[in-house]
């Protein structure tokens, strides 16, 4: 309940009586229970003291929950016409995503709704149980980077790599946190770049960025591979003394676009700031991206918990690129990198 | 630009000056154009005359249009100020999915707003155009079937069916339209089962749910295959039966109850309808489950065009199942069974 507790605190905080939650890793968040209603109505409504109530289609399994008051219904029910009744006068915030399907008739009978941002806000700063998992994801992650660059030989496509990475994930009994990129050479000078059917040859670069989720909570990382590709060493040193750079000055008080500045500030001093054409990072935990990036148009501060990503790049066009992503969390006195793979 | 003037006709027929299409499957349907906005604004708005406009974040790269007026925007813009400038009075039909993260902001300018069903009523009937590729989809899922049925055998695991399938899928480079189903014997008895590792027996029932998208459109389909197991040979024959009624009694102007009835009714006269759990069908196009259901509780009548699957079941608790599943188009005088596979 330790989660409620913190919703509601921070309702009364900002004076608002109640908040709807519709987004599956949110009502996750507050009640520990995972519900996905895909077309059918979900929803928990946290008002600012007394018990949460736990909307849920009968479809849907669900054990007791302590603290909890579960409120069932069948498709054929006026659901909304029931939730309606649960709420109380002036404001009602409501999660980001809430379809229109289920806003707009709960508008025809409660007016004054506003966008809620109370869960998102609380899920940025983890406790210490979820710096746990996000740092055993990490380290999954990294175990399986390990494996991924054992795999890499000249004449390798990298499909073939792709394929040995979900081999991975399978051996793991773990899933992808996204897509997972691996791309050789030219290709690698996109950002995006998915794997082609490339081959690794003698001279090369190797981008390889992937995650996984385990026990709920994503990983991300990059390393990048250089062999016998003197241009890309180069770039490569430049990239890995801009990752530095930023996870060094990391501490509670310290802006994000400062980050962002002295990751950027090394690859602008080293004359390829033109080719360094993202941010530097973003927000992680229950999703692989979440709120607040690491970038020049953020001037909010980090705060003791946070997870984030660092990763400058610089892409030559044509010719190759270089990533180097780590995530870290923010401590109390700096931060901890949550990736140990040597870079 | 068909299908602008269906939707522009249908907005006269209901009165309606301006639809707001959000849904990236409704948005191609409309304009032909696939984009996945994730988090970002997109949308498609479509007036009863002229020419429509479309929403679109420069991230996303598109070529021109012929006869779309498209407004870039980047992501610090005010693209809702600008969305809304281009609204005139009266009512605003929104996608049924349209998050309150940007139906809010709107309706503080625009309050008279509600939910449309102008494009997802036509997508029920397919032209001549999309049949020909949900025919080509339902070849391909067909195709794929007799490759499994020729690879199951004593001893084979369901997840072995399950890969197999999936490896399938990649042969011909296409998707799943969703995860597959394989289960035996006492698994087959949960309609919605996955595959467990269980191994198949000399005595035994297998039923395979699959299906694919191909050009953007779905198939859907099951077969049960019964291996020495009298039982199941017995309730295979009823549900056979089931099958056929129902196919053979579709037309336009037949109600959905009714095509539900005919194959409920030969369940329920051979002593298992309490077995027959489920709806008779769905819906099916762009997506796997479209509206409208083929169910007791659907009165809407069939019309040329429409496609829906056709799936009776019987699933007798720890003994075994069965489900014969094809899809069907109706057509100006029956309808056409889009599964050619033998049953």
């Amino acid at each position: 309940m330790k989660k409620i507790y913190d919703i509601q605190n921070m309702l009364r905080n900002i004076g608002t009586k109640q908040v709807m939650l519709y987004d599956t890793l949110s009502i996750y968040y507050a009640i520990g229970a995972k519900f996905y209603p895909h077309e059918r109505f979900l929803a928990l409504l946290v008002k600012d003291e007394g018990k949460p109530v736990l909307f849920l289609n009968n479809l849907f399994p669900c054990e007791e929950l302590d603290g909890i008051e579960i409120v069932r219904f069948n498709d054929n029910d006026d659901y909304l016409g029931v939730f309606c009744n649960y709420l109380v006068g002036g404001k009602l915030a409501v999660d980001k995503n809430l379809p229109s399907r289920f806003l707009l008739p709960i508008m025809e009978k409660h007016h004054d709704v506003c966008i809620s941002s109370v869960v998102e806000d609380l899920r940025l700063a983890k406790d210490q149980d979820e710096v746990q998992k996000m740092r055993a994801s990490s380290r999954l992650n990294d175990e399986i980077m390990e494996q991924v660059e054992k795999f890499l030989h000249v004449g390798v496509s990298d499909k073939e790599v792709e394929e040995y990475i979900f081999s991975l994930y399978k051996k793991y009994n773990v899933v992808p946190s996204f897509e997972p990129i691996v791309a050789f050479k030219n290709t690698a000078s996109d950002p995006h770049a998915s794997a082609n059917g490339q081959i690794l040859t003698e001279e090369d670069v190797c981008i390889v960025d992937m995650g996984l989720i385990l026990d709920d909570y994503c990983s991300d990382m990059t390393r990048t591979f250089v062999y016998n590709y003197p241009k890309m060493e180069e770039i490569y040193r430049i990239v890995l003394k801009a990752n530095l750079a930023a996870e060094s000055m990391i501490r509670p008080g310290v802006k994000f676009s400062d980050i962002d500045k002295a990751a950027r500030s090394v690859i602008e001093a080293a004359g390829y700031g033109e080719y360094f054409t993202h941010r530097t990072g973003h927000g992680i935990g229950l999703e692989v991206h979440e709120p607040k990036d690491v970038s020049s148009a953020n001037d909010d501060v980090v705060r003791e918990g946070y997870c984030f990503s660092i990763e400058p790049g610089i892409y030559l066009p044509g010719v190759g690129g270089v990533r180097i992503e780590d995530l870290v969390v923010v401590t109390a006195d700096g931060c901890e990198v949550l990736n140990l793979y040597r870079k």
